[in-house]
């Protein structure tokens, strides 16, 4: 298998789809069933005393594991999270953004399972981990 | 036990400590360890074909159980998420609000556990189901 | 949608195919996306100081959707666990059979989600609960 | 921090507290934060087909973590699960043990967290992925 959209194809496709929320993300690094994606912290993914609420990070990794899987399979279809799970382990740095490291642990014909380490940008102790299942649609 | 917090003391609570999400959610209805919490869908919730997003879901199973964590303890320390799990089951209903009927299984010294069930407004089946625990700081 | 099989027939079909298992299990009741499943307690369930173990609430919680499918599907084709998330929230009453309340939330084409209470047989509190999903083979 | 316990003390502490299960497991690598936990596939963990079932996976991992927070703690106290989420994504293949790869990402005073990779010995796949938190008491 090999990468079926680049990082630039990815981003256009963002852009295009989720409007919402393409400018929350940048992707750092892409390669094969990986990628790392960092959500450039702003005042709306904030909760009181600075730290990045929950469900900003539950997107970020949703978000990844979604895009790692269409760099996988091109831009064909609607995928959809059909679960997920999550563990809050540390506070996240004051002002900094989050950097997910996600992998693909399995892309199969209908179903895709992915995981997450999530860090503050620079730091070596994660902030939170997830894992998603994404539903493929028949092609 | 009995509650603590009013539904006007939650919302005012809410509005002082998150604003930037206060606005999406409205209480339907508060009782001893349970609450329906309803999302007030908007645009900014919304993914292409104007279903609910995910995180949107998230967001509203995890504002859920801690408001129903609050009402049971007051609005003394700040109880924190430190996991939960989502099962994403049908595309919601477009143009509907999304209502979270929550209850509390466990409310104990140091962790509480809550599940929820997310419905559209008005509709039976189920769009998502979740649990959450978290963590209460030593009063 | 009417039940596809009996509580007869689902203790059949757990005797020839689950043989290392089927004994654990009583159905005590069986409804249409319900099923109450009880896991008859001995000395190989349990771990130090006479409480239930972990595993052995997982593999009731499993079982027990597993079974409500079957009930609704019918004995063809072989149902497999895609997920399963799973909280422990009391310790279990010693001496006491595990009694889990499951319903089907979903019962899809493709998945299957169910969620699961678990009391002490007797007892109101929950000792833990469970969700999973299943994938159904193609017919 | 330091490793408090050797292979040799976990493997005695689970003969004595754990006799139930203790001959399912062997520690084939233990290291700051890690460990390697082997279930020796027997008849009893096994579904038709010959598949090693989800609850002997639930339980490996279950183990795996248990026996890295002990690593670090040592034996004082007894931890237990309060919560885990397992995704199954391959079948085990045939007549080959189960390794799980286990890393602690948080150790906290109060809650620990550990994830888990589980392949068949000697492959490269993982067929199972699992977190779990654990609840530490008070020393």
């Amino acid at each position: 298998m090999t990468l079926k959209m680049t990082v630039e194809e990815l981003g256009a496709f963002m852009a295009a789809e989720f409007p919402q929320v393409a400018a929350d993300f940048a992707i750092d690094r892409l390669a094969q069933m990986e990628i790392d994606l960092r959500l450039q912290v702003e005042e709306r993914h904030l909760r009181p005393g600075g730290t990045v609420s929950g469900p900003s990070m539950f997107s970020l990794a949703d978000c990844a594991i979604y895009l790692a899987v269409l760099a996988m399979i091109g831009p064909q279809g609607l995928a959809v999270t059909t679960n997920g799970s999550i563990d809050f382990m540390r506070k996240p740095a004051a002002g900094k953004d989050i950097v997910a490291k996600c992998r693909l642990l399995k892309l199969g014909r209908v179903l895709a399972v992915g995981d997450v380490l999530m860090v503050s940008d620079g730091m070596d102790q994660p902030v939170a981990r997830a894992s998603m299942t994404y539903s493929i649609p028949p092609g």
